[in-house]
């Protein structure tokens, strides 16, 4: 069955965001930070078309983790920040402008129903009310065979991580302190046999990969 | 200067001991996890008068972090979780049994005076009373230009972290989750220009080292 591979940038304290998270900041104070990583690459600015760019130890990672994902998954935060409800006239369609960077169908947790967006590019949002196992399914459906991404924020993650349904962990760990804001690992305390599989330093970030082991 | 170098064990969400810490259990629940990763050690085990034992990458971690180190500082659980205050007729000498591990003086925060402890094997256990400076500059004597190791627990950390004293920081960090007790990076915030500038991947456990770095 494909995979649900969960990845999440997180400071040394454990957030993956920063205080006073608002639509104006959707990071909080400092969030930036836990990103600096991944914006400075070659292969990020490319894929939102931009020139230029470093390549490093973290170029592969970020290839690993893009491949072989056919659909993903998101809290309604991550989409947008938007407190909802939506409504069809509405022109909030999200952080990810126009074009947005995933190129295949994303699946949107919420309270509020809404129709479908299709944007350019090949990305959609569906906006999943009834669910996180719900979402997941029509993700899978969705992936066609490939895995599926989930890529936060913090809430999300902590649903599927608590439900034992998240197969592949990947963190980037930043060595910074935000000193507070959202906590990645609120009320989850067990991995549910997740293990640490691999650990990759690399320029302002350590990857660590967890997967299922055997116990 | 002799450098103060931090070190200790912290698992993935940051907590440095479990839930429930009490004498009867001084790390908490689950708290021994963190650290499994050293007491399988041959050199940890050695220093511990035992036989056997691993040896792998963490080995040259733990003989770096034992090498030129001259005193050692610790906050009060860490001695004993004695709650005070001490008397002289008092039989409680800490966890540390008749030859401590140590070999060199120690230096005991806490709010309660006492007569020092002699103890076999070179450890003497010095209580301070009067506040993290003055144990630092009286660990930096007793270390006669050697090094002086912070040994936690995390209230102690805290302090000298935010008075920005730490040169070396060491993180042990065990890819576990504990969902509850004590937070090494509670009240934080800045690590005062220290950064990552080593990481080393090793069984059940990955070693982060921060040390002063240019801004």
């Amino acid at each position: 069955m494909s995979k649900l591979r969960f990845r999440i940038s997180v400071s040394l304290d454990g957030f993956v965001a920063g205080p006073s998270q608002s639509v104006q900041q959707p990071l909080g104070i400092g969030g930036e930070q836990l990103h600096e990583w991944v914006v400075a690459l070659e292969i990020w600015r490319r894929a939102h078309g931009k020139k230029d760019g470093e390549v490093n130890v973290s170029t592969a990672v970020v290839e690993q983790e893009l491949a072989n994902i056919g659909a993903t998954i998101m809290g309604r935060n991550m989409f947008g920040g938007h407190p909802g409800p939506w409504s069809d006239t509405d022109p909030w369609n999200g952080w990810w402008g126009r074009n947005p960077p995933f190129h295949h169908p994303v699946f949107v947790l919420t309270h509020h129903a809404r129709e479908p967006l299709m944007m350019e590019g090949g990305t959609s949002f569906t906006f999943v009310t009834d669910g996180i196992e719900s979402a997941l399914e029509q993700a899978r459906r969705a992936a066609g065979g490939q895995d599926v991404a989930l890529a936060g924020g913090a809430r999300a993650a902590q649903q599927y991580l608590n439900a034992g349904l998240v197969d592949e962990m990947q963190l980037h760990l930043v060595p910074t302190l935000l000193g507070g804001g959202e906590r990645l690992f609120d009320n989850v305390g067990d991995l549910h046999g997740l293990g640490l599989v691999e650990t990759v330093a690399a320029p302002n970030v350590t990857h660590l990969k967890f997967a299922s082991i055997s116990e």
